[in-house]
């Protein structure tokens, strides 16, 4: 590394992604527990016959969150529930959960209990044991950091790097709702900020708002997949946005994709929120992100038993690599994929 | 709640501890694999046979550490050891490791590889699998996340509540060291502020810089107790202070105590730069913290077996509540323990 001692190359050259990428080069793992390390939504780990999943999340505040509109106990609760989603999104249950907050002192006790207090409920909710809680200051802002810990059966834990070829793609519920919240979210805000009287406008967003303040993990998601006996052969949640995800999946698993532009599922409170900005549904599925719906995939023979099933959503196949990774219309346009997803360091030049 | 709704409390007001207790009072796991949720250095999970420790820790920049005078690759590595030690002072072996790492633009990539490459250096040192890694942008300086798995045998475990009034108090190596060390590093950085061509001073504090840039877990502890046969009645590692870990351990125990002051391991080297800075060593070993020695409690029918053993030191002994917790001299003075370490959350007048 010597040679690269004076270079200085900025984050956002390299992005989130790559950046981790760098940093994770060449592990090796020794541990005879360690099943997956890096790479996968949670690590996996084997003692005796139990299979431990480990998720491990950051919540930076003025990044991830605004708290000008994000209440502390909806953060709370949005905290815990981004990384159970991981969790799921390996097949596996979510037991055990540490939180670790960095706060600076403008924020009261009453305000942290807050935060707390959105921790527990998810904690209830979901059923998880809270077992370690630490605090210290920071020098600015909020920042909260959550491990969340599940198990699976063995035979359960789904990767993101075992997709085939013909694979069918499935997501759940509907997206780019939570990103439609935000925006929503951040006019209120201006308009706010612009005429400090006037009430926010909240009205007839009640569902895109409680998508971004309060989402949900989709446990119920596997549960019916295990009912029809259908296994998906890859999973990951979406969290940056559906094209970030199945990049990741097509990359992870060295395939290609089809997506089909009419396929992908967009709530129509969604639609007509998107409308008023000017954004187009498509964009905001493919690159909003927040969504924590899963996107997986399933064997071309399960077909019949995955067609019908409510708030699952077939929209698109896996393929050999060499056929690359498109977006098609019903005209059969095709474009290629590309990930604009949220990204941690955005580039200042477009 | 809602009585407190418009209740506005100063977190110094409660302080660290204070504050931890609030929030997770009255937590009541329903996981049948949770052993032992917070309270004490680590987590303590069971999946059938297999007993997992959980640590979990956040080193945050301009509170926790000054990059003006802190190395990159040492302060990944710090920030990995200090997660390490609390599993070691569980009793157990930390075997993986995920980091989350919050970085403003001001950072490089080779900067953030540099601290990377400090915890992947202990990561080989004390051989844990490095399974996660996750980075974000933060608005303002570097924050490091570390969650520490860890493993050992159910019987092993070694709790803070569980010494007993009579138990000889035991510390490993020396204390006040890293403290000594923060006071040089903190007067050379105010000396090149002043005068910034000068050349830090350094010169004969080797011992007291690296107690400070460079804290080991103490591994090595627990190993001999095996091997002589004692098994630690309860377990605490230093990080904050020898008088705020002991009454941790009276507290946790419902205990009092008595420490003999001149039982009290120092090092010459601290010693000698304590008094540079008109500074009681014993006051910097009580206050100080970031030792990351392991002080825990014997049995008094070990006294034979452990009173000889190098690098241990016996310098008190546990007593009933109704006693008190004191410091005794060896002229017979006796002061009333209070904690003074390092606190989160200080407060704005003294």
């Amino acid at each position: 590394m010597s040679e690269q001692k004076n270079q200085v190359t900025p984050l956002s050259e390299l992005g989130e992604f790559g950046l981790i990428h760098r940093l994770t080069l060449n592990l090796s793992p020794g541990q005879p527990s360690t099943v997956k390390g890096v790479g996968d939504d949670a690590a996996v780990l084997r003692f005796g016959e139990h299979t431990v999943l480990v998720s491990k999340d950051l919540l930076v505040e003025n990044v991830h969150f605004d708290l000008s509109y994000y209440p502390l106990r909806h953060l709370g609760y949005k905290a815990a529930v981004v990384n159970i989603s991981d969790i799921v999104a390996m097949n596996g249950r979510a037991t055990h959960l540490l939180v670790g907050l960095a706060v600076s002192s403008k924020f009261s006790v009453e305000a942290i209990e807050e935060v707390f207090a959105g921790i527990r409920l998810a904690c209830e909710r979901y059923e998880l044991d809270l077992v370690g809680g630490d605090t210290t200051s920071s020098t600015s802002g909020l920042m909260i950091s959550i491990t969340v810990i599940g198990q699976a059966r063995a035979e359960d834990v789904t990767y993101r790097h075992t997709a085939s070829a013909g694979d069918l793609i499935c997501v759940s519920g509907d997206l780019g709702s939570a990103y439609a919240g935000l925006l929503v979210l951040e006019r209120e805000k201006h308009a706010f900020r612009s005429a400090p009287g006037i009430q926010p406008d909240l009205e007839g967003f009640d569902y895109i708002l409680e998508r971004q303040l309060k989402p949900e993990a989709r446990t119920e998601v596997p549960d019916i997949l295990r009912q029809i006996g259908v296994r998906p052969s890859a999973m990951i949640d979406v969290s940056d946005g559906l094209s970030s995800e199945i990049l990741h999946l097509c990359e992870a698993s060295g395939l290609g994709c089809t997506l089909y532009t009419d396929r992908i599922p967009l709530d129509p409170a969604t639609v007509s929120a998107l409308e008023d900005f000017g954004i187009d549904p498509l964009t905001a599925a493919l690159n909003g992100g927040e969504d924590y719906e899963l996107l997986f995939t399933v064997p071309l023979k399960d077909y019949d038993r995955i067609r019908d099933i409510q708030g699952i959503h077939l929209i698109g196949h896996m393929s050999p690599a060499s056929e690359g990774r498109f977006l098609q219309s019903p005209q059969g346009t095709r474009i290629p994929l590309t990930a604009q997803g949220w990204d941690a360091y955005p580039h200042t030049t477009p």
